[in-house]
């Protein structure tokens, strides 16, 4: 009988887990809430917890198992296992979570950071057509993104490769977490959406629902930005093509670097869909030259909330 | 006995030759013109005999020799061996350069185009030090590349990977003769840089050694340009300072994108050696993030015009 693999998507808020095929069809999926008290004491013994009890729940044994993916925040040590520094998890020391977690559940584990897994997802049973080459961003709270280049995914010298949020769009641009400046994340992000509709709107000066929401000290989103600008609000529209044109830039040059087969674009922003990803491209074909403009496709991502565990279910193949 | 490789860098003036042993040290060397006469007719023969009558010069036999290595200008066709396109050879139609030499000498052929093949080479033997992640720029002419990833040579969807000369430094900049604007190519390679100093002679009204050698009429290469600079003409200056900062936002792209353990720089313009160096070095720690820039380091080429013989023999070891 077929081996199978856990994948666990490691976040702030949930943690969640599927069981696969190792051909990357789910057969279960649950999750629980990630119990960040304690400095994040909880949090592996939580997942070491879940997954007994429901091989328990399904009648299974570790050795039915190649292994256990996950991905995770923060700055992950491949080879030995660790995680430090996931600030959203609360932990502030180094993270032993190939150690507890293959002790506690007699399974062989493998770990990428949480970018880097949603790329493979994507890549393996998403948009990403299970090819060889592909760049996957995803647009939320931060920029992420993961690439695979000649069917490996990309580490680079110090885990740093694939950091597509850091491309520097625009060097007098915005001061980013990071430390420099005009970082995509700056204005690309859910976040950096707003941070550019609010530097906008103090330079408009026409009509604009967005500019009036603004001015009467409401809160936008990301989301009421690319709303307004589908029903035709001139500011809005402005910023999405703003935000566009500084997506074209970064994706054009990983394309003019890599000339990947896709770029998928994921993440909660892209849940603006086919309406962004039309205005990306047209900047992305302004920024890329010919061969690259024409052998690389952007494309949506279609896997949501579930690349994270499919992406980390497929780290365990490597145990195959 | 250990077997030999040949490697062949096709240049449009020059066809270098080597043979090098499994472990990348060259034991002979020769050159000989490239002969572009007859739409490029005499090349891929002109190849067959200097091989062959070299071998015969050295008493060596093809069985002595896992393959040719070959970089080519034009674009390559890995699989079937074939070349398009090389306009500095003079070849209008398709090029069966691996079916050629492989039946003119009994040896087998192994073809990528002539950065990558360089990248090969500098990785290899040179300022790469056979490291796993290595990205390569040549400033010459134009601008190419080639980037070597988690220990692969790069490619893409359609062959463009590592064309980092088309990476888009200015989205209003100079028209590329690949058709789109801004590309690094326009400002960093010898006449990007001779046009940057035109331009910026233009709106220049100090002294200036440079500015002078312009009004007269006089004509400028990027060397003179350098030398000035390093002299202290305050228009070079700010001309290489522009230039450095053009190569530090690439480099500091690719670096964010990859994190290779090292970026080299290569090809004429590099000849401008530490002080060039050290001005895009500047530039490239403002564009990178900061593991990015504690862990991926610029370096200047090592091996000049032997690169290309060097990585190109270094395909053949694929036949091992």
């Amino acid at each position: 009988m077929d081996k199978k693999l856990i994948g666990v998507d490691l976040g702030g808020t949930t943690t969640k887990f599927a069981i696969l095929t190792t051909s990357g069809a789910i057969q279960q999926r649950w999750s629980i809430d990630t119990n960040i008290l304690d400095e994040g004491a909880h949090i592996i013994p939580d997942i070491v917890t879940s997954i007994n009890h429901h091989l328990k729940l399904y009648q299974m044994v570790p050795e039915q198992f190649l292994g256990i993916g996950m991905g995770s925040p923060g700055t992950v040590d491949r080879q030995l296992g660790t995680i430090i520094g996931a600030y959203n998890l609360n932990w502030k020391t180094l993270q032993q979570a190939k150690q507890e977690i293959e002790a506690g559940t007699g399974i062989k584990f493998a770990i990428d950071n949480d970018a880097n897994v949603a790329a493979l997802g994507e890549r393996w049973k998403g948009a990403g057509e299970n090819d060889d080459n592909v760049a996957f961003v995803t647009l939320g709270t931060g920029v992420g993104g993961g690439i695979i280049a000649d069917g490996h995914l990309l580490h680079g010298a110090a885990g740093s490769a694939g950091e597509i949020g850091h491309i520097t769009v625009d060097p007098k641009g915005y001061l980013c977490t990071c430390g420099k400046h005009g970082c995509l994340e700056t204005v690309a992000s859910a976040t950096g959406v707003v941070r550019v509709a609010r530097d906008m709107a103090e330079e408009y000066a026409g009509d604009s629902e967005l500019k009036q929401t603004l001015d009467d000290g409401n809160e936008i989103s990301s989301k009421i930005t690319f709303d307004l600008a589908k029903a035709g609000d001139p500011l809005a529209k402005m910023v999405v093509d703003r935000v566009a044109q500084y997506l074209g830039i970064a994706l054009g040059n990983v394309a003019n670097t890599l000339n990947p087969t896709f770029i998928v674009i994921g993440g909660g922003v892209s849940a603006a869909g086919v309406f962004l990803l039309n205005q990306v491209q047209a900047y992305f074909d302004d920024y890329t030259f010919p061969q690259v403009r024409e052998t690389t496709k952007l494309k949506l991502a279609e896997l949501g909330n579930e690349a994270g565990v499919i992406g980390a279910g497929s780290l365990a193949l490597a145990f195959a």
